[in-house]
């Protein structure tokens, strides 16, 4: 139900992604009538793969996230993360809002052994391909500790979903030394450099984009603030360049001869994508869709999921926590 | 000396700069050679308002803070600060170092009463036009305290600089809801809701470039991850475009047609003309130029330094933090 759109768009992406995936079933937790309207609109009404799970309410995108798992038992959102819970699903997909997402994935859910806390993790297009970045926002406040079990976790992922053997690891920082940051970048940065982890070091905002490493490890909210400040970036200049474009009747003649330049390039840096972040240390997988999600989008989402299904991630996660921690120092010498 | 391009590049932007200034004059902090060979070479040897003050040594641009500040007392930094603590010279300009830079004038100038720390402000492009934007990267851990000293002084640079008669202030935090960000984040939010500064609330990342507000303040760490990330994001995005454009025949005619509307657009986003980052709540002006700076962009860091100068930057700052500490409720109430 969930995200900007609506059923509008998330049943269509569905049909979409079934007819790539003849081998998945998909439930649709929500509101029976609009699905069913939905449904029959497209003319799936009687796919057999696709089946609505009745859910009275719905959590709104701006909603205190307290509030929705306290009280909205019967959202959309909580449905079909109990789904995973029972089992009935292997993975739950949500535009919806993303605080109260991770809040009802942690208290259904509750954290893998070794994991403090669930990360939001996305991966971002860079020269040299694509980079997994996490924290993206669910932890304002880490410890150490929790940047290292990110790592681990941002390593884990690349290995099942990329078949990189021995991922690269960046630290977020203000400077590459090692004395740079706050306290406890530092500390990270010691336990990191210890850990049987490959640890690059520190890296810098552009180093995001550079490709330096496969994975870049950060709070929630410097990692908010480097998507987030992309995103308003990238639209900016996406807007400046059509304002140019369309300014004379010469420049519009240019983008006319430049069509096929502008649409290359907006393929390689399509944020569609690129949608769907992983909700990382949880016992089930959820992957959380962009709020502004279209058709194409959503269904990425989707097969994101699938793809973590596939690859056995929860289980290789929980080996490699229990691998790592194994073969870390151990945290009170002597 | 500084930068990553040395005198090659400060000597004419300097003659450039003075060409456009005829009631200024610069005093080059430096090897004596070095820039009397620059000065030869562009035919400004005998001009009477560029004066060589010579300096021993040079700070790396990768060298250790405490060492250039302890070790180096006759870097071309150390003198050109010296010249500001000692009248000698009403501001200083250097692509140097940035650390070595912020350090150094914090030591030699002292910060201003009621400034705990000094901050680093950028002026970026925005939708709307701009936004002046600090902590950059001074402060990697801050206190709520900090952060509202940050926003005094955006503020007071904003209305000196601009003109502008209330500018408004946005926190930079994850989420707009004032439970929203970490704990530093939420206190700062209090202490500016109860100021008398035009406090607009929080702001994302994608703020910075909607221009939703005149000033944005945020700790050093999460500031340099935004600008970091912005610089990397849009050399990637540049690079991407220009490798479309030469891909083919074709798309290098498409290249041709549209150099008019590419030219506007670097233009509107040309970082040059926004380089010149103020060194904020220090008992002199101090304006740091990118390490990269060619001669426009080092030209545009020192009409930045010369504008702080003729609008009385430091005695507003001072007066502003003044009034505004009077004006804020006190801290211990009863």
């Amino acid at each position: 139900m969930g995200g900007d759109h609506g059923p509008g768009v998330t049943v269509p992406a569905c049909i979409d992604f079934l007819s790539g995936h003849p081998d998945v079933e998909l439930l649709l937790a929500g509101q029976p009538e609009a699905l069913r309207l939905e449904l029959e609109r497209r003319g799936a009404l009687a796919e057999a793969r696709l089946t609505v799970v009745p859910a009275a309410e719905v959590v709104g995108m701006d909603e205190d996230v307290r509030t929705a798992i306290r009280t909205k038992k019967h959202s959309s959102m909580r449905v079909a993360i109990d789904l995973v819970k029972q089992g009935r699903a292997q993975a739950c997909v949500s535009a919806g809002n993303t605080g109260a997402l991770m809040g009802t994935a942690k208290f259904v859910l509750k954290t893998l052994p070794g994991i403090d806390r669930p990360a939001i993790c996305a991966v971002l297009p860079t020269r040299k391909g694509q980079v997994y970045a996490l924290d993206l926002g669910a932890n304002a406040d880490c410890t150490a500790e929790h940047l290292v079990q990110f790592a681990i976790m941002g390593s884990t992922l690349v290995k099942a979903m990329e078949g990189t053997p021995n991922p690269t690891v960046g630290l977020l920082n203000i400077g590459s030394e090692e004395i740079k940051g706050n306290e406890v970048v530092k500390k990270a940065g010691e336990l990191l450099r210890a850990s049987p982890l490959n640890f690059h070091g520190n890296v810098e905002g552009d180093d995001i984009y550079e490709g330096t490493t496969d994975v870049v490890v950060c709070d929630g909210f410097a990692g908010n603030v480097a998507l987030k400040t992309s995103e308003g970036l990238a639209r900016m200049l996406g807007d400046f360049l059509k304002e140019e474009y369309s300014r004379t009747l010469l420049s519009r003649l240019a983008a006319l001869v430049s069509w096929p330049v502008i649409r290359r390039f907006r393929r390689r840096v399509d944020h569609r994508r690129y949608n769907g972040a992983a909700l990382l240390g949880l016992r089930g997988i959820v992957v959380k869709s962009h709020g502004s999600a279209d058709r194409l989008a959503f269904a990425t989402a989707l097969a994101r999921a699938d793809n973590e299904v596939r690859h056995g991630l929860l289980a290789r996660i929980g080996e490699e926590i229990a691998r790592l921690n194994a073969a870390m120092p151990s945290k009170e010498p002597g």
